[in-house]
């Protein structure tokens, strides 16, 4: 088996044919919502079946309700190595509005940047470019002696749309999926220097509220005053679920919320993220979470109580005395670190119950709830991935979270019974799901580089 | 000059014919809404304008851009009497559902009710019965020796679409409409056995807030915790806006809000309003307004702050994980006394401005502010139609208030200079607007007794 450095030669020898492959990958029009690419997914998906094909992956193209899954496995030359479920997604979003592109989106081509070379082109970035970017790790492997893990991988071709296909593919297809760890590759770096590991993800519980008062609405002059207003019962739900601090009131809220670890505190604090520049991006300036909280832990590391949406009484045009019978709001949780969604829902039930008047009634509808999903940062695996990234970009990799879900993970954990490391080497200005979507040509092909460490330390 | 009780034998002695042309006037389809009826309205203002000119009225019918007014002058046998403004409408609601009326709307009838006799038809007591109450006391003096005030009829045929045309009639008509007081006969009695003189009308301020934070909706994944919400800002307001005790907390709102003098609060106490039963009808237990308040006081006598519309983020079926740019309310005051609208608002913006953080804006959408409308306690005028109401009904004549506005008060208020004497003979179940509309017979024969007596009373 060949050393690590001589794959390492591997990938950057063969980085012109690599960016030929991935050129022909972009040009594949896998727009997975418009029915009218149905063929071109369906290409997408051939494609890659060809090309694992070709590096000896037992490859398969897996028709679903949608557009077809491809499963690929490959086995290491050694025994006793972890078994590795990579997955990424060759669909893309729809290119419009195309006349914002400075080119064919699937006309993919080399553009010279503020600081370096990228690759313009729909997918780039989301998800093709970095997908590729594991695919060619495994050729330089396979090319020079062997796999150093078991590797299985699985692209979609229904992110971009939702996924419908997903949960049931991975139960009927457990056996042939299951592995020791899921990788997957759809995250960023924290910038365009420093390597980010996603080990956080929160999770949400979404319940929403549904006061009635009176039987019917009511003119505000003759009951106004009288009659219960089922929109100021909301507001004082609003205005109690937090303090003056910003913390949630919901009791015992915070079971199972632990403070970061010094180290990773520590981390987060040197970033030196500029709260002004991240907020002021979307017209903001003052953080509105926590009173002492950064920035960073608000939307990674703390957990939220939020409205996403309220509606009651007259909302047309001009106005209407009315007193209205009945509103609704929809409200949200997202949830951290041991955070028992179902404890959350049943504490805010009883908080709203406690502030409705005896004569008004409440529904409460359910719209899902899943726990955080955390990496746990003693793990040894986690461990040897950060040591793997830091050789390749000289840097300490930081350990992020992701304010939002990424529904894959919380299914191979339900589904399949697995953590989930996520490496990506997406920047945050690479436009994906926007016109000139971009990849930088560095994350390509220290992508690579990085994919094969992280796959060497992990075998131990 | 025929003595008050010859004026009231002639009304007794009239009663049969007055039901009759009562008959005659509620057979015509003046409904006001339906441009399918043009020419039946037409035809009861015809029919009012000869009426009261073979009384002696110059009469006249008036055209406007709608339909038209009818207006009718008679003076007094005697100088220096006061000169009466009575306002009716002959316009009627539509009448459908036909199918739950028990007999044609417009085919009016007796019918015996379960304390009296009844006139059941479309108009019987909103507002044709009504009005027609005042036409036969006029017609009782006339016939036996004349008027004892100087009278002007005023009635229009749009109050059940929103008198488009009034406002701009009573300014181009003022020196013909002019009188020392406005009398308004479209509201109710207390009970069967009580009448009412409503001295009260609440004022309103209405002001719609929209609060704008990031400059798009955001993903409260990404964002959620250290993005600002205006949903929860809003919230915060609204709760803000009330004190544990129903208290409306806006600073100076009770500026001009004054007790009730002992008497009024003392006849009010003494009503024994049955406050679960009033609540009860719509399906509510418990009075929402300030503690220690009667409902009568929450609805006639103490100002109120309500949100009669509320909106923001998603509001669809199921849920959508957005922070909303933006969100409104529509906010309304309902005031009493000498309540300042103008004040009102602008204390609401201040404390509205006061709870918005720095990086997020408010619009302010004005949709009007008029005052409380009071009939001083202490007038003369007021004293006199109590007496006359006590001498016909036995019973002290309840002095109310009404919580809704009543436009057409305001507009000779500020058109016309004049305040206005309610009084009405309607009762609380006359389903005035609904299938089988009633008038108590009772009501029509007394109503035009006590009119007889309101005027020799006025006229000193």
């Amino acid at each position: 088996m060949a050393t690590l450095d001589e794959v390492l030669a591997r990938i950057d020898a063969n980085q012109e044919a690599a960016l030929k492959r991935l050129f022909s990958l972009l040009e594949i029009r896998s727009i997975s919502a418009d029915p009218a690419y149905k063929d071109d997914c369906e290409k997408a998906a051939r494609w890659l079946e060809t090309e694992l094909s070709s590096l000896g992956f037992s490859a398969s193209v897996r028709e679903t309700a949608g557009h077809p899954m491809v499963v690929a496995h490959a086995k290491a030359q050694r025994r006793d190595v972890p078994h590795i479920l990579f997955y990424g997604h060759y669909d893309v979003q729809p290119a419009d509005p195309l006349d914002l592109w400075e080119s064919d989106p699937f006309a993919p081509r080399l553009v010279q940047g503020e600081q370096g070379q990228r690759i313009v082109a729909r997918g780039a970035a989301d998800d093709k470019g970095q997908l590729m970017t594991f695919v060619e790790a495994c050729r330089a492997f396979i090319e020079t002696g062997g796999l150093p893990c078991d590797v299985t991988l699985l692209f979609e071709g229904e992110e971009e749309c939702g996924s419908p296909s997903l949960p049931a593919f991975l139960a009927q297809h457990k056996p042939d999926l299951v592995a020791d760890l899921a990788m997957l590759c759809d995250t960023n770096m924290w910038d365009r220097d420093t390597p980010m590991i996603t080990t956080m993800l929160r999770g949400l519980a979404l319940e929403e509220v549904i006061i009635t008062g009176a039987t019917r609405d009511l003119h505000s002059g003759l009951f106004g005053g009288a009659a219960v207003n089922p929109i100021h019962i909301l507001g004082k739900i609003i205005a109690d679920l937090r303090d003056d601090t910003g913390r949630i009131t919901l009791p015992g809220f915070y079971d199972g919320v632990e403070e970061l670890p010094d180290e990773i505190a520590q981390q987060w604090r040197a970033l030196g993220l500029d709260e002004r520049s991240f907020l002021g991006d979307v017209g903001l300036a003052l953080p509105a979470g926590e009173a002492g909280r950064s920035v960073l832990e608000m939307i990674w590391s703390r957990p939220t109580c939020d409205v996403n949406g309220i509606i009651g009484g007259y909302t047309g045009a001009g106005s209407k005395t009315v007193l209205p019978s009945r509103a609704s709001a929809k409200f949200s949780f997202r949830l951290v670190g041991a955070q028992d969604p179902e404890a959350v829902l049943e504490s805010f039930r009883s908080f709203v119950r406690a502030r409705l008047p005896a004569d008004c009634a409440v529904e409460f509808i359910r719209h899902g709830a899943s726990p955080a999903l955390t990496l746990p940062f003693a793990s040894e695996l986690l461990s040897r991935a950060r040591r793997a990234l830091q050789q390749e970009w000289g840097k300490e990799p930081v350990l992020g979270g992701s304010g939002g879900s990424i529904p894959i993970v919380g299914d191979f954990k339900r589904s399949l019974g697995m953590d989930a490391l996520m490496i990506g080497f997406g920047l945050d200005d690479d436009k994906i799901h926007s016109p000139n979507e971009k990849y930088e040509l560095k994350s390509f092909k220290k992508g690579a580089r990085s994919w094969a460490r992280v796959l060497s330390a992990l075998s131990g």
